[in-house]
């Protein structure tokens, strides 16, 4: 039988994620912030705790999904935090998209106390989490990649191990969410010139998407594109600008002119200028439509 | 039995276009301008013809799958071309990579001359074309385009029409093509920001291409950028210039800024520029190495 | 005394340039598109004529200062231009922005016909003109600029010559006006900046114009910046993006990337699709406000 | 008679300025990290100290003028520092160019130790402090800085004041330097293309800068561009990537977009990537040269 896990942040994502644990046969203690947020962990058999470090036993296994590094960093260090719960053996497994130079920190933190810091950031939407379709990418410590790999399949299709820097896992996850920005710029500025040119938008997205681009991005942000349609949000807007703001800071890091990341950056950046920071983020699309004069 | 059809351009897209309308069960004259190269298409039981107005009877049906703009006009325009020749009835579907504007010129001058003119732009590369796998777009006059469907359906997996306006099938095309170079721009500057980072390229490129990027475009041109292998050419990079310079102007012809664009068209000139011209066009993707410092 | 000179556009460089020749001794016959746009050059001394060929004598110099690319070549190329009058000895002296592309065609029509073609644009506004305070560049044959320098040297304070490559005065001519475009948007970019951190703008610019950029430019297209006023127009702002696209088409002619001229001609077309192309140049500035939602 | 000055930071801008705040009559007391450095100003007359607290008394006046955002804060905090030290009445007059971030966090700490941070970074470079032709850009709490503008006015030409929010001199101070780099990159990319088209680079940029942008950034800087001169440094290209970078920060925090500022913080990263962080600022224009193949 399987010792408890902690699991720490039980939003859109995090729900989905502890359901599937519980149903390998997992016991999971859970803590969120708002603690009415637990309910639907607690009603799928987590048990709710009061502070971080009552999730985790002093040499088990952590795992926090939280909004950004400031919440990764108050669920470690704040006095009820689990740094000082973890000690030697123990192990946190942060699977939140945050900068590569916070992982840094944080790992040389979990080091000087003994515990060990994972890096698992995922890849994938809520109903992907629902799914166990989760892609889950690692970097760290080996051994406590080792230790923690069963749970980490509990969660989704597959574990890709990115090797021992603790930042790797980090600047893939960014890069990806980069190259989806990406995309929609490209889609933006493709289905400007088209509408404007009088083409059948969707005719000539069915034949991309049939061909070449035949791909769940291209597919479904490119319908999102096609119709102007950026609500509901699957993915706030204002959440992608603060990924690509830590890509930023990482191409800074790494000395990698990015000139594309960012146009995308400033897309975003400039949404939320306009009120649009609660729409998904394919709204980053509108930006082209603006410049075109589209939506006058 | 169906009559004769005209094929002008027995390059590396035409000759096995060539052999896929042979196959049908149509009889094809050919030209090109070098005459040496129609020596395939004949062995495949073609006509060779000395100018381009013999490969077609006054009514008949032409095809033309040229280089570029100029060599397009000449074919239609010089003493012995093909605009003089077809009269009424006669059609001539272009299914070269050209400019809007030129397509909507010629258009108008065939009309003054009784004769149609078809855009039929392809979207696939000689390996493509041999295994009939093209994906052919149409515009223009919808009873010429009707009459020349079953030579075109010939020729690969499917014909997608976008109406009447001669020039959508153009700027169509010239989207995707931008669309691929965007893509490969993405993937230059990630995979520059991993390889500094010390990330493993390959597992990444597999990690990405077996989600969210699941595409053709993605893992082929992913890899050559992994790989950082851009020879030998299966589209040539100042080809690729030509290409995002037609949609530049289209894009201007719109009134459409396209700062993704932009930025590819300058990978692509700034390649041309430092004696790359004659690789692979997934070589733009040494210019986010070359910033990085990189290359040196 | 001096022999009649022929002098082509009675606009609003046109008309007070022609004063001056007058003013300096000259005989000049004039010719514009739209005849009653002569009668302020007329009341100043000038002869109208009715063709452009009449302007001149058959060895004789003519200049045209016009609105764009087409309007010199029908001027010189039209039934009664004046490239079949010139004739060996006459000099065309060619004073308006054009691609340097279109200069080098001109200049070898007028050698076919035994004329010369002078490229001799202009640095400075209508008010330039009037003060007589125009900077004049020369590139061309050496003997034809030597015999039309006393009629350049009467309409400004200087003539700077650019060697005998026909296309070098028009290119500089461009590369001037993209600089002026250029300090526009990083002035644009800037005081979006100030304004949404509350700084006093209007003090900001007289400092940055009271040192390092105490030049007429930056005081006075700053003011406009900063006034966030751009009517009445001095440049339009359509032809602002003519210029900046003969500039874009030099810069690819001599492969040579210009990110920071793709960046303005985009700023100028985006504000021609949301109708603001009547309003002065300096209305490029609206964009970097457009996106950080000032404008909203 | 003048009460004594802390001046910490004796380096290339620091020591002139001390230069003349000892000629105006103020008896100052320095220090520097590096002891050794403070020689020059010991023989100008200025007092050494051995920690920054001993420069200043307990409601005295001190400025620093140091490299970058962690000197400044590390002079404040650090066990010696000078936040413990000044007490009601004191004021810390920060001169270097740092983000207005952290302008606004460390006046809270003043403000919470009864203290006043006020805020006063400087255009001008080393000759120019010598020369006392600096511009001082002051902002923050009314009282300290009229406290305190005696001191500035024995520094430089001027003291102009952007208001109570202490953060707007550097604001303001950082677009300035970004407007410096955006000049330098149209230059770079301006006469990159004079270049390819044979064009004398010397008299364009002496037609330029005799008229529209007759001010001393474009000649100075586009003296360096035009002979491709960048050594040896009067501003080191990596301070100037710093910068930049404190700009991009600022534009982020006031949801500012600055396409313009992306552009040369690339050419500057670029630079750096590339091995030319010690060269001068104008560097960047290196860019545009590599881009253009000129410098293969």
């Amino acid at each position: 039988m399987n010792s408890p896990v902690g699991f720490i942040g039980t939003g859109r994502m995090g729900t989905p994620m502890i359901r599937n644990l519980i149903a390998a046969g997992f016991s999971v203690r859970v803590y969120n912030r708002t603690a009415a947020r637990t309910l639907d962990a607690v009603a799928a058999g987590a048990a709710a705790c009061t502070t971080p470090a009552q999730t985790v036993d002093a040499d088990g296994i952590v795992l926090t999904m939280l909004a950004d590094d400031a919440a990764v960093r108050a669920t470690m260090l704040d006095q009820h935090g689990i740094l000082n719960k973890l000690g030697p053996g123990g192990v946190h497994v942060s699977m939140s998209t945050i900068a590569p130079a916070t992982a840094q920190e944080l790992a040389k933190l979990h080091d000087q106390h003994g515990s060990k810091y994972v890096a698992a950031p995922v890849f994938g939407r809520p109903d992907a989490a629902a799914a166990k379709k989760l892609w889950v990418c690692t970097s760290g410590d080996a051994a406590a990649k080792s230790r923690v790999r069963p749970v980490l399949e509990a969660l989704g299709q597959g574990v890709v191990d990115f090797g021992d820097h603790v930042e790797s896992a980090n600047v893939l996850k960014l890069c990806g969410n980069f190259m989806v920005a990406a995309a929609t710029e490209a889609m933006a500025e493709a289905f400007s010139l088209m509408e404007k040119a009088g083409i059948n938008k969707q005719a000539a997205l069915e034949l991309l998407c049939g061909g070449v681009f035949a791909s769940p991005i291209y597919r479904n942000y490119g319908q999102s594109v096609v119709d102007v349609s950026h609500d509901p949000a699957k993915f706030l807007l204002r959440l992608g600008l603060k990924d690509l703001r830590l890509l930023r800071e990482a191409a800074d890091q790494y000395s990698t002119p990015m000139p594309l990341a960012d146009l995308v950056f400033n897309r975003l950046q400039s949404g939320v200028a306009k009120g649009r920071g609660d729409m998904d983020w394919t709204g980053l699309a509108l930006g082209a439509r603006d410049d075109a004069g589209l939506n006058a």
